[in-house]
């Protein structure tokens, strides 16, 4: 791995393990081993760093959500994809999700590409609910698509800040994460054809089993 | 009004409209044009008066969310109380709704009261969900009861950070709460039995009006 990679891996598992906040170019440059002048060869300031990693955060985003189109779109090995698409995204950028507004209001350039990032998750997520309701697998009121995206979005957004508030360990599981990609499952469970019901139950079984195996925090 | 309460009052308001970490308590004197040493004769310090505040918040919580029992349940100026009582809470105390993990994770002893409350309010709610079905308002099923009751909470906690997060302005307008309350009512949408569409409806449409009113974000 090139050495400009290797800082981008390094940065984001030490801010996933101890909070964004608590580590310097510095941390970074002491955990790779190399000295803090070759980390700036590669990288003005951490905030340089934080961009490339939302780089990588919008390239899965855009890869993972970019629906499925037809009936290929009603079998549950796809939705299988999109709920792992979710959990890996909240567990690999958790860092972000456990700060997000105070990363996005002090650097305006990365909250603009968030924003767009996010117009386009909306489109992608609205489009797939309606290639869902195309294929009758769900049953959303025409009307609904757009709250529902954004209570889903707002839902996988704030689930890692709404655990940490629900407890005095600001650290996070995988199987409290599990737990979110279930919450997901539910807020869609409503409109689920009555048809469905086995194939949701065995989602929901699948997750609910996950977010009840005992992880350690902070190790994949 | 004794200088004490003036001094909650006034933090309140300048946490609300300026963001808790912006204000000190120097601020809070200046406001009120008593000196410093005079605060402090009242409170210890800054998290002294969170503390006071937090009092406040929790005392409405308790008293807005005891669920009516018995056939009066079901009568929607009842839900238009429990809906007007969480556009309250999230605009009356939107400092802390928009900067909740900071607040709790560096004052152990407040989080540990946030905690006590949080139960308690999870109990009311379950029981206000279960005397809605009783009363055959909404048919959740049982085991629906305890996760959707945490979703409520989780909306109604960050949906603040949630539209902070969605704009580049940090600020919160009384109409984007009442998003906030719209949405709410969609959670619960789907569970409504038949009949009470009409009701529904009603409901919905007063809260997506107050929605669409341009309000002055910060002024009541």
């Amino acid at each position: 791995m090139k050495t400009k990679d290797r800082i981008v891996a390094a940065a984001l598992q030490l801010f996933n393990e101890q909070g964004e906040a608590n580590v310097t170019t510095n941390h970074i440059a002491a955990h790779l081993g190399i000295s803090p002048g070759n980390l700036y060869y590669h990288f003005r300031n951490k905030n340089d760093i934080i961009h490339r990693i939302f780089q990588q955060y919008a390239e899965h985003l855009r890869k993972s959500f970019t629906p499925v189109t037809g009936p290929a779109s009603a079998s549950p090995a796809v939705w299988f994809h999109y709920l792992d698409a979710i959990f890996y995204v909240m567990w690999e950028f958790r860092f972000f999700y456990a700060n997000l507004n105070d990363i996005l209001h002090r650097d305006p350039e990365l909250h603009k590409k968030y924003l767009a990032v996010q117009r386009e998750l909306a489109v992608n997520l609205q489009a797939l609910l309606r290639e869902l309701n195309a294929q009758q697998v769900l049953a959303i009121p025409d009307q609904e698509i757009d709250p529902l995206t954004q209570t889903l979005k707002m839902v996988v957004s704030f689930w890692v800040s709404y655990q940490s508030a629900q407890s005095l360990d600001p650290r996070i599981s995988q199987a409290v994460l599990y737990e979110g990609v279930a919450r997901v499952l539910l807020l869609l469970k409503p409109y689920f054809h009555p048809e469905k019901g086995a194939e949701l139950a065995k989602l929901s079984e699948h997750y609910q089993a996950l977010a009840r195996t005992p992880s350690d925090p902070f190790h994949k």
